[in-house]
């Protein structure tokens, strides 16, 4: 192993952690070897769930941490908690280079705040952002902001558009980024001030990144024409959290017509493989990996909910965001 | 039949019009017979179709309009067509009393314009406002502004809360109206200050026709806890038609996975019914009708794509909003 890249894991954060998490190493581990993990949390409760998996030595450290945030904890007070934290550790290790990215399953503002306490701004970048994975008809979509800035600028908006064609990029190599922005008309007249000054400054200025494809409504976002959907935070949360919770009405819906008569039990069996074909292609711990993008190192935060399979998605995240040198990316192509 | 109610349609505007809206006033009239409907429109082309429908003289008057508002007409430059199109005098007998309430499958822009422009805002309220119906799972919200205003204040968000509730107690007489205003959390310090500001108002000054439940994400729209959802229709609009294009992503994706295979095409024709149950619970032409209020006089818009059904729907829209005095329920409760 030469060279392996560095994932610092925050092991205590979220649900059913770290049993998740070292679940989570394992399934990922297997799939990709050169890979080292420093692994932050209670020694005494990891060290037994590591044994029961593929693991060696020579794939991980575990740098044993007393005190861990809740997701109770409000980010003021999760900071306050300081340096003993597995969360603020894991973050030091990529402030020190001990790590090349660092992921964790919990507190999401704590996060945010302790990131930014601990690393640096990419020069050039005023605003981190908040980005995810979001299913189209082609693949996948850039979303961002998700809600790390409830108002945003031209300026903003410009560097999301770059910030997410780097990481669509860095995930989906052979693909082009081409970005939208979310707008409540496909005229260029609709839109609030901010809005239209960032169509005309990313229809001036070309960024050899990605192409600008104009305004793009809500009920598109899902079409496949574009890949890098950008808006402010306060907007994109609403978004994203409302298709979340269509999704759930629609197959809560479903399963209750398919299990309302007997009919309906036989032949939902005999579709079973069907519809988990289908189940598969929404399975949200298949994008699970939110992305902050502005700091001068990748931090990603996985659902607090999601099980162990969700988990090792977002070490494969990680795992992306640095083979697709997604921070350098960033860098060269700020305008 | 004694003083029916009179509703003013707009013959000429949406797809397939007026085939389709002689239609949906012939399923309107079957079910709700103490209707009288004064149609606007080319009555070469209208009187052949009502001929072959249930109605009678007594039911229903063509006023014979020589011009008509296309889809891709600006809303000013509709405006300026003027007087002698259908759109324009159906909303002008609103305005002079010859009809209770309207309705268009037109232009919606041109709609907004030549409504503003017949009829007067209802007294302290300073803005209107674009409602529909959307499901959740123990009935309908009604979620208010759908793209009316860019830009809120806290006394319009403050008045759409009023607003929604007394349509939703118009339209759903035995349910209590819950409003909620949409935000990115559900602690009381996330959102913009206009959000918050509005929370302490609606929190001090209870109004009778409505209970005040707080924040809503938008995972929670559909749970059914709240029936009333308010923001601003940038943000309506952004959620309205995120959750539209989720829906037909994910019926996209069924189908194409129940047709997947042999299997799958057999088990979905045994499960036809269910689906078709299932398929009827989310059809949106039950929710068609989408509702201006703070004008002095209910003006509803029909989806420009909808079928008879559809139109139908809109219609009977019209007629619970007059037999519900939604005009009265406002002004009654304003504070």
């Amino acid at each position: 192993m030469i060279n392996p890249i560095k994932i610092a894991v925050d092991a205590m954060g979220g649900e059913n952690s770290p049993n998740k998490v070292i679940k989570g190493i394992d399934i990922h581990y297997s799939k990709s070897k050169e890979v080292f993990y420093n692994i932050f949390g209670d020694e005494n409760i990891i060290i037994p769930l590591i044994k029961k998996t593929k693991l060696t030595n020579k794939n991980f450290k575990i740098i044993n941490t007393k005190n861990s945030i809740k997701d109770t904890d409000s980010p003021l007070s999760a900071a306050k908690k300081g340096k003993d934290t597995s969360m603020w550790l894991s973050l030091e290790s990529l402030k020190n280079n001990d790590s090349d990215a660092m992921v964790s399953a919990g507190n999401t503002g704590a996060l945010f705040v302790i990131a930014k306490l601990n690393l640096n701004m990419i020069e050039k970048i005023d605003k981190p952002a908040l980005s995810a994975l979001w299913p189209n008809k082609n693949g996948m979509n850039i979303v961002l902001d998700l809600g790390a800035n409830i108002e945003c600028n031209e300026k903003n908006l410009v560097d999301f558009s770059l910030m997410g064609s780097a990481l669509h990029k860095s995930l989906f190599e052979n693909e082009d980024s081409r970005v939208a922005l979310l707008n409540i008309g496909s005229e260029e007249l609709k839109g609030n001030n901010t809005i239209k000054n960032t169509y005309q400054i990313l229809s001036e200025k070309k960024n050899p990144l990605f192409e600008f494809k104009g305004y793009i409504e809500g009920n598109h976002i899902m079409d496949g024409n574009v890949n890098v959907i950008v808006t402010d935070g306060f907007t994109g949360n609403i978004a994203l959290k409302t298709a979340e919770g269509t999704a759930n009405f629609i197959s809560s819906e479903l399963k209750k017509a398919l299990n309302s008569s007997f009919i309906g039990k036989i032949s939902s069996l005999m579709n079973l493989k069907n519809l988990k074909k289908f189940k598969s292609k929404l399975d949200p711990r298949l994008y699970n990996g939110a992305i902050l993008l502005g700091l001068d190192k990748p931090v990603i935060k996985s659902h607090g909910s999601t099980d162990e399979l969700g988990f090792a998605n977002s070490l494969n995240v990680c795992e992306k965001t640095i083979r697709g040198n997604l921070i350098d990316k960033i860098k060269k192509n700020i305008i």
